[in-house]
């Protein structure tokens, strides 16, 4: 997944295993770097440490993107936000999550004996949609059915309009201060003509998309979401042996997170918040693979770049 | 430590740092394990994980005794109560810990979208004293000086008292009911005689006693309550060039460990909770060894037997 010339997005599993864990896989926790941008999505128990273990500093970390409250996934949050404040961590650390979210952070926040030496900001998500966005990216919500009030992300990079050097010149508007309003998307007027922004923009040409689907019974809305993704990461809880166990337990097999990897024309697939029972998973990557080609299952500890 | 014809006590450090974990070293915890008891002396976050790695179920735990309530010493609990619900354990787990320790507990337990398949039991602790004892073990607790109520624990075997067959054949009591009186302390009238227990009881050679002392200033309380001890598990969290510091945080340094251990004859010392600035503990042994020659450090799954 090599793309040259661009600042890549980094992605570090630091947590692939569903409910329990394991001695190889810890509670679910997905970290993403981009540019200066450092953050997490989930955060198992044990997430402070999988950062340590992986190299990543916690310190850096700006936004946390929780799915749902179910204890596997948000866990990790008191130690970390405690841990933060030992480092002497200040500005901002956001926090995003279904309703109910705040009354979590709040118990870690206003512990005994603890006063943290930054401030924690909860945003609790209300309705689909962007919850997120910098210059650099935007995180969209989306909800999914699951057993609890359960949210999908997807980020997507964001990039400051450029502007054409070469027809800036023979437009004689190099450096000009009026190229600041073409690149707000404004148009001007310059030596008698109107010059529109699309004239001198630079064309982007693809905008990279990573969608995060954790704990979700299959759907369509899911296919519509993650559309065109560069990197599709979900869960795949169970085999399709189990199917029926799978969606009464509102999670997906293999085989469904295959079948809207497909469907939904995504680049890549890497599976992760496996089932205990699986102590090999190649099983689930044999079961997906058979619909969509580029499957890979995580491991705790794996890096890619996008 | 190799004791012949006992049952041995089995004590597995599950995390040996203070405040925050490190690549080697998870947050604070040890379990021991004697005839058919399980017990854990804290439950750092991520202490479930340690469990599964170091192949202890936890399953089996009974008793779990929280020192104090830093978040590094009791943030596993959460993960524990929930998980071993999903492993649909039965039975009572008892949690025991300063005033406080039941809000932290109810925390967990009421969580939304969960519902215990077991009963937990919380019993705060109010003073010095037994807080927990069967037909194997007692477990006192004494309050140490730290930035906050803090207890440390001290596990004594207990013994059915043994009637001593060739004395009991010789009064013509083998077998006799009357037998169970002596047992329970109680004289007897027998063929017009008084028989008191210490006539036929056979001697106790020696009850084992482990003594664990998380964090705490140094203190002569200390000393008197571990005196004896065959195993002394004690933080030492700075070394001794740090010595105002150590203080100054509630800690003590190994030199102040090593004084402990000598004054109380204990059998031997083993340091843990270190400050993650030691990358190499080997200092803090040193430090201790100069006072105290039979001093070892703590590792992440280092067992032993007493």
């Amino acid at each position: 997944m090599l793309v040259l010339n661009k600042i890549m997005i980094e992605v570090t599993f630091l947590g692939t295993s569903a409910s329990l864990p394991t001695k190889s896989r810890n509670h679910p926790s997905i970290h993403l770097k981009f540019r200066g941008n450092s953050m997490l999505f989930d955060c198992g128990e044990g997430t402070q440490r999988q950062l340590a273990i992986a190299g990543i500093s916690p310190y850096k970390v700006q936004n946390i993107f929780i799915s749902h409250l179910h204890a596997d996934h948000v866990l990790g949050l008191g130690g970390l936000i405690q841990s933060l404040s030992l480092m002497k961590r200040d500005g901002e650390l956001h926090i995003f999550g279904p309703s109910g979210i705040r009354r979590h952070v709040n118990f870690y926040v206003n512990w005994d004996y603890f006063e943290p030496s930054y401030k924690v900001i909860v945003h609790q998500i209300k309705k689909d949609g962007v919850i997120f966005e910098n210059k650099d990216y935007s995180v969209t919500a989306f909800s999914v059915e699951h057993t609890c009030p359960c949210y999908a992300f997807v980020f997507e990079e964001k990039k400051e309009p450029n502007l054409d050097k070469k027809k800036l010149k023979k437009l004689g508007l190099l450096n000009n201060p009026l190229c600041r309003q073409l690149k707000e998307g404004k148009s001007i007027r310059f030596r008698g003509k109107v010059i529109k922004p699309e004239d001198v923009l630079v064309k982007e040409k693809h905008l990279r998309k990573i969608s995060i689907v954790m704990d979700a019974n299959p759907s369509k809305k899911i296919v519509d979401y993650v559309r065109g993704s560069d990197l599709l990461i979900m869960e795949a809880t169970f085999s399709d042996v189990i199917k029926e166990k799978a969606h009464d337990y509102g999670h997906m097999t293999a085989r469904d997170a295959a079948r809207i990897a497909k469907e939904a024309e995504v680049k890549q697939l890497i599976l992760t918040h496996f089932s205990p029972r699986y102590e090999d998973v190649k099983i689930l990557k044999k079961e997906a693979k058979q619909i969509f080609r580029n499957t890979e299952v995580a491991e705790d500890f794996m890096k890619l770049s996008v």
